[in-house]
């Protein structure tokens, strides 16, 4: 009896949704697309990109005689050829999904400009006799200064390899016959939301005949991205070595070590290096613990926020207890764990999953600021580690993370995040438990062995 | 060590806010702003709803000798007598929400039509002064079919005791000043959602610059609120008797007794006397557990839709045992739960904090829905119940929901939910434990004293 409380397990109705972008080029769109993504596998719910532009650079290698190279007018609505090319791409997108969809159920992301209301109403059709429930989220900017920003931001991460000047004439063939939504009569029964964005950030949504529980889930997310700041730096620490970290034990709320003191004296000097400033408005988080508090008190914010939700899995009965113990005293659960420790709770305590679902509105409020510094616990870390590096849920619980290390996170619009490991070359033991034995090393800083350590792969 | 997540510890920061209601009479604003006040009491979060229609009527009550009686010429923003005592009115409703503040945090609800811009600067001014966010929420509608509905709704229910002449004047005289939000350039910095309906329903919200965490959950809640049928009725019931409560064993996944089964079989018979119609597109909703289901299995429902959030709560490793031997096993949880049932959780198991967490989608696609039939269990109920009847946290664990019994919660726009019991007259054990004790009783049906049976007290 392990009541669940994913969304997947709100509702049986309505689950196979597509998310259809629709938007001028340098609009964000990839950028919404694929947070969406992330937070829909964070969150344990399947989900897919369907990315328009893949599906027609697909189409022109293949067809590499008749273009040598695509210009701007290759996006004037008045070339046939061009034209015909995007509709291929988008029905070979069509296609895929189709098949996807008969394995699988979730959500479905079509990234692409969707930009007329001839092509949403023949996506719609489509959709619907697939029995795919259409979302549209608009990304609508008239602000040229966010346009500058974000055909920046493409010109480094896109694989067409172009300049500003073709970004600007895309736009400018694009604008022609663009037509935005909720201006029209026929669209006044869609279900959509309308971002409308200024260079500082998400002015104004309209939300349209949202239909059912995951559509309004999106659609909050969505609204809580920051825009502004979509490159961002999140700074994320455990807390210093602590007297129970020490002892193996697991749990309790005891206070740091004398090691785990020097961390918390080091740190700031540790962030002053890293070039982190401290008049950018930079929040601090803890959780309220005792040792998260110990760790942050060197450092120099006016503020610093505590949050219960950012407390460390609470290991109910095995509080207080070392791996050893648990394994004498539970040795079957302590085996359950091993075999898939995302979803076993302890007893009395919580999973892994329990603590996703905890930490969702920390998640929701650090995407919507720009650059936090959080410093927190193992299973906590590794929970936010996983959204922002996309791991999946059944492999995050064995991501390492040392102590007496800071982690940079450079969060970016497109791509992955740059991952910095900052030692702080103190020692301390290793918390870190190896699947099927109940051994910690010594010191996790210094033994990086491939298997277990996620962390260090990702770098 | 047991982290919270309430949304009051998500952050500290805004949390006291002040919602208004802005919209002409006969817009629904009353309705919004009562759910609010539901919708946060469940979720544990303060607030208080500052009623300006009241604050005029007790005004005029010690004017009496200048008032004899309002006409609709009153609200006529020419009148300056009628102006200055509504603005009066606001006046002490400010102050008296400035007097809450200083002892609470939390959100205030100011239920008034703040009609015009000049109203609404003079607000957000005087708030911003004692430093509460105001989040305007505009109820906004030209929809004659709905305006119509709701005089009607409110001829019923409000204290002025007005015909609907009287109402339809009124709002011709607001219309004269009216001033809509989202449409001047001096609001377009105001935190606001514009919620435009029609008598079918809500068309489209219009969300501004969002500042907090709270107010988006605000704002997601509103925008969840089925605003076509806000009269309707819900159906909620037990599981037939088990075989586990036969054995006074709590939680398991146990199959119906004989009794159990007879009232699976009569449960159909209760509705349609009840006036249930099978045409009216009602829904019903199981837990995932054997005894559910087997209660629905006659109901003639084409689908039944299963969702593990209304599972049992988890009595984790009490799992299976009796009140005695959770009692004998662990005395001192036993008496831990009794002193604080709702945050105690079962070792290894969960609250019914926990369970309003899990619970809180439900509740909000019910607020979605028009009628609905809810088999679940005991604690599950309690919480629904709670939510419905407005029954503070700390009291809902000890509502009385005995087995064989349907129960009828008519649903309206204002004021108190009718309930009714609809005993099916099949012997059933009770499964309420007093406090203090480990005894059930034997039928809940007959024995209701008034101690412990808050529900026969609130019909």
């Amino acid at each position: 009896m392990t009541p669940s409380t994913s969304i997947k397990n709100h509702s049986n109705k309505n689950l196979n949704i597509c998310v259809i972008l629709v938007g001028l080029p340098c609009r964000g769109k990839t950028f919404i697309s694929n947070k969406i993504k992330t937070y829909l596998t964070w969150m344990m719910i399947n989900s897919k990109i369907f990315n328009i532009g893949d599906y027609r650079r697909k189409q022109l290698d293949s067809q590499l005689d008749e273009f040598t190279s695509i210009d701007a007018d290759f996006y004037n609505f008045e070339n046939q050829e061009g034209l015909k090319i995007r509709l291929n791409s988008y029905e070979n997108a069509l296609k895929d999904m189709e098949k996807w969809f008969l394995n699988n159920e979730g959500v479905a992301i079509l990234d692409g400009t969707s930009s007329t209301r001839s092509h949403r109403k023949w996506l719609l059709e489509r959709l619907r006799l697939l029995h795919i429930e259409p979302l549209f989220i608009e990304s609508f900017s008239d602000d040229k200064d966010l346009e500058r920003l974000n055909i920046n931001a493409l010109i480094k991460s896109s694989p067409d390899k172009k300049d500003f000047d073709f970004y600007e004439m895309k736009i400018k063939n694009y604008l022609k016959f663009y037509e935005s939504m909720n201006e029209f009569d026929d669209e006044k029964d869609y279900t959509f939301v309308k971002l409308m964005k200024k260079a500082n950030g998400l002015e104004q949504a309209v939300i349209n005949k949202v239909q059912s529980y995951l559509e309004s889930k999106i659609i909050f997310y969505v609204m809580n991205l920051n825009y502004l700041n979509p490159s961002k730096v999140i700074w994320l620490s455990r807390h210093g070595e602590s007297v129970y970290n020490v002892e193996k034990k697991i749990g309790g709320d005891s206070r740091l070590s004398e090691r785990g003191l020097l961390y918390a004296k080091k740190l700031p000097q540790l962030l002053k290096e890293q070039g982190f400033d401290e008049n950018n408005q930079m929040s601090a988080w803890t959780s309220t613990l005792v040792r998260t508090n110990e760790t942050a008190q060197y450092l120099p914010f006016e503020k610093i926020l505590p949050w219960r939700a950012l407390n460390e899995l609470d290991a109910g009965l095995c509080d207080g207890m070392t791996y050893e113990e648990i394994e004498e005293k539970y040795p079957e659960d302590f085996k359950e764990r091993d075999d898939d420790k995302f979803e076993y709770r302890y007893k009395g305590g919580e999973s892994y999953k329990d603590v996703v679902l905890r930490v969702e509105p920390v998640m929701m409020e650090l995407e919507r600021q720009s650059n936090v510094l959080i410093i927190t616990h193992q299973a906590v870390l590794r929970c936010i580690y996983a959204y922002f590096m996309n791991i999946p849920q059944d492999q995050s619980p064995w991501v390492a993370i040392p102590l007496h290390t800071l982690i940079k996170l450079e969060v970016r619009p497109y791509g992955a995040c740059k991952v910095t490991l900052i030692k702080a070359n103190i020692p301390a033991v290793s918390t870190y438990k190896e699947k099927g034995t109940s051994n910690v090393g010594e010191d996790a800083s210094i033994k990086n062995n491939s298997s277990r350590n996620l962390l260090a792969d990702t770098m």
